[in-house]
């Protein structure tokens, strides 16, 4: 199968894009910045507002809420079938510190939407079809992220994530019990299983705008290795040190960004690499640096070239320390190995993509996404819409209102053609 | 005159080392840290205890201890001759946050030990001797640095520098009315003036020891100019976002700090080009920075070559920010222009260096001092003792008693030349 769209033809919409606009716009009041975002931090009152608005959505569109243990929200729309195990749509309302509008609510106003439509229409479906909310997708306020999807895949322990601690000093379990959402379901895939997973989330980069293509066939999540460097030089007075007796520590850290950059650009289009954190001690104006510490981010979709980047990376950055008379420690913070999706799920996004006649194109997942969880249990796929400039975290994040209606459309048309009929769903990934 | 010393010939030491270095240790224990250093914060109870004691050695040498508006401090043993201005000694007493023993202290101590042999041998002297002890010389808790002396020398007003506000909270006139030392001698070099000023240092860089020389002959300061940079660009997420299409502001940050670096090295052996500090924004490991701010520190014992090296840094940071697609703002925060010590008094501290057989070179200060705004409206000069390793502003901060006793033996020579024969101090310097 081509990984393009061939060229389009226009397809009916299945679903309400005003309708699901509308949703969008208001779910964003809840916790609006000044600038048009949102700060719905996790397991915060306006992070429980959000989630007691969608609930009564959904309880107006018939369905029943269930939160698990480690609060997980889940809405069901009932199957035919008694025993079949739901076909899932979900992401999370959670946002960064000032985040968007878009990133997460827009996967789960979705798969409400798709709900209603499927009511609308008088759709039975053999599967239960559910909308998932997980719990703090972002990791701004507890860390780390995609702490409720992990828990449920197995990632994580139930016990560990509850007695983690927030920057603001709060305990994680103390909060979900505080809100109410501690519930009583089992917070585990083997308990509470899923048939598939479909998750419609923003591209959050500038791929799809900048090709102009429409739907994101998402194939699989880039493989990730996070890195915590530190350069070790010699705090000295900035004045009286000549230049060529310095070991200065920033000097390194900045050779250190440079070969990352080099390293991203000179691995191919698919591969990322980022020092997203950079401190520096003493940090006096006229202090000569003694210690710098860096965080280093490298992704690829292909584990082994991945691991290539991994050992260039540590060669290089030992190799311009040891030049300057530096010391530098490289530690492996996390990793995470790409993760494909399953591509019977993906190739009901591509058809519907193409039945809809959207312009699409299959691509990779360079951000971590709940959705990559769930893959490691169950069969799940990803949709993505563009989103203006790339630009995401942040509260100038933007989308279309045609943007969200044809991510909706797609997802519509890939659950149905999961849940309606029992015999497709729920074959293993990989 | 040559700046390096001819072959050392031994002379007698007109000091008592043992006396200086007891005083040294005593002082030192007065906010010791843990790992051996000094935290006397200006203007906190540990800077009155230091200066409490520094006094009550003063007074049991004889002195009269003046403290002036804005809490500087002078003792005297008086002079022959009434009506003559006093020949000065100093430093200070203040420390940064883990601060060494030696910085500042030297200078005070050490002018009172030449007040303790003057006595000891009584020495007359035409004109008074004293012992200085500017506040706040440091600028740690109060910013900016050489508050006491720039009032002094008339480059702060007395209003402004009362009202400054610590990052504690605490406001500076606040705190001398506290401590008591909100004196009533007018802090105004014109009705508080001196004939000649001369300061003993560590050399808080390595030159001296790196090429075993005992005293530093310091023949002016070099000129500085501080700048702040700040670099935009693009936030984005790490993982989406391909290299090709970032706007990645830390990148162009780092490229700056490599070209600060190789201006340095590239400007002659008195350059001197530091980052001290650089701050991302967002600051989180998976996002690409949108803004990075970085602070500059050039310094060049010669203005015109300065202003070269200022030119060379603007362009090259205009033309590395261009090519990576980013915008840069450079803006000069301070500027302090070369000081050249008085001739008169370098070539007293010259000649007491080879009279007592030391090992002696000309040096130019890096680091700003309290002499530096002295020599603005009074000759002025400094001399230097090597420090181990080049390592000041830190707990590890050492020199020896022999170094100690040196330093304090030149002092001792070039005072002695000045004060005891009213006919050669107070000629102008520049």
């Amino acid at each position: 199968m081509s990984d393009r769209s061939p060229t389009p033809r226009p397809g009916p919409c299945p679903i309400d894009g005003e309708r699901l606009w509308g949703m969008l716009m208001e779910m964003a009041a809840v916790g609006a910045t000044p600038k048009g975002g949102s700060r719905r931090l996790t397991l915060t009152d306006e992070d429980g507002a959000g989630r007691e608005l969608f609930r009564s959505w959904a309880e107006s569109a018939g369905c029943t809420a269930v939160t698990d243990a480690i609060g997980n929200l889940f809405v069901r729309r009932p199957g035919r079938i008694q025993g079949l195990p739901p076909v899932v749509m979900g992401s999370h309302l959670d946002t960064q510190p000032t985040g968007g509008r878009f990133d997460g609510v827009l996967g789960v106003l979705a798969g409400l939407e798709v709900l209603n439509s499927l009511n609308g229409r008088g759709i039975r479906t053999d599967h239960p079809v559910e909308v998932a909310v997980w719990m703090n997708e972002e990791g701004a306020r507890f860390s780390p992220p995609m702490m409720g999807s992990g828990v449920w895949a197995g990632v994580f322990g139930e016990a560990e994530i509850l007695d983690k601690i927030a920057q603001d000093g709060a305990r994680l379990g103390d909060e979900l019990e505080r809100l109410g959402w501690r519930g009583t379901a089992p917070a585990d895939h083997r308990a509470n299983s899923m048939a598939a997973y479909f998750e419609l989330h923003i591209e959050q980069g500038p791929v799809l705008e900048h090709e102009g293509m429409e739907i994101g066939v998402v194939t699989g999540a880039q493989g990730q290795r996070w890195y915590e460097v530190t350069v070790t030089g010699r705090e000295a007075h900035a004045g009286p040190t000549p230049m060529r007796l310095r070991k200065d520590a920033l000097v390194g850290a900045a050779e250190i960004v440079g070969l990352v950059r080099r390293i991203g650009l000179e691995s191919g289009d698919e591969a990322c690499a980022t020092v997203g954190i950079l401190d520096v001690q003493p940090h006096s104006r006229n202090v000569i640096p003694g210690r710098a510490f860096l965080t280093v981010d490298l992704r690829h979709p292909d584990d082994g070239i991945l691991a290539g980047l991994d050992a260039r990376f540590r060669e290089e950055a030992a190799t311009v320390c040891e030049g300057l008379g530096l010391g530098v420690e490289v530690r492996e913070f996390w990793r995470f190995p790409s993760t494909p999706f399953a591509p019977e799920l993906v190739g009901r996004v591509r058809d519907a993509a193409s039945r809809l006649g959207y312009r699409w194109r299959d691509i990779v997942s360079g951000a971590g996404h709940d959705a990559v969880y769930v893959a490691d249990v169950c069969p799940a796929a990803m949709i993505f819409v563009p989103c203006e400039d790339g630009i995401s975290h942040n509260e100038a994040e933007n989308i279309s209102p045609e943007d969200a209606e044809r991510g909706c459309a797609v997802l519509f048309e890939a659950v149905a053609a999961t849940a309606i009929n029992a015999a497709v769903a729920g074959r293993p990934s990989r």
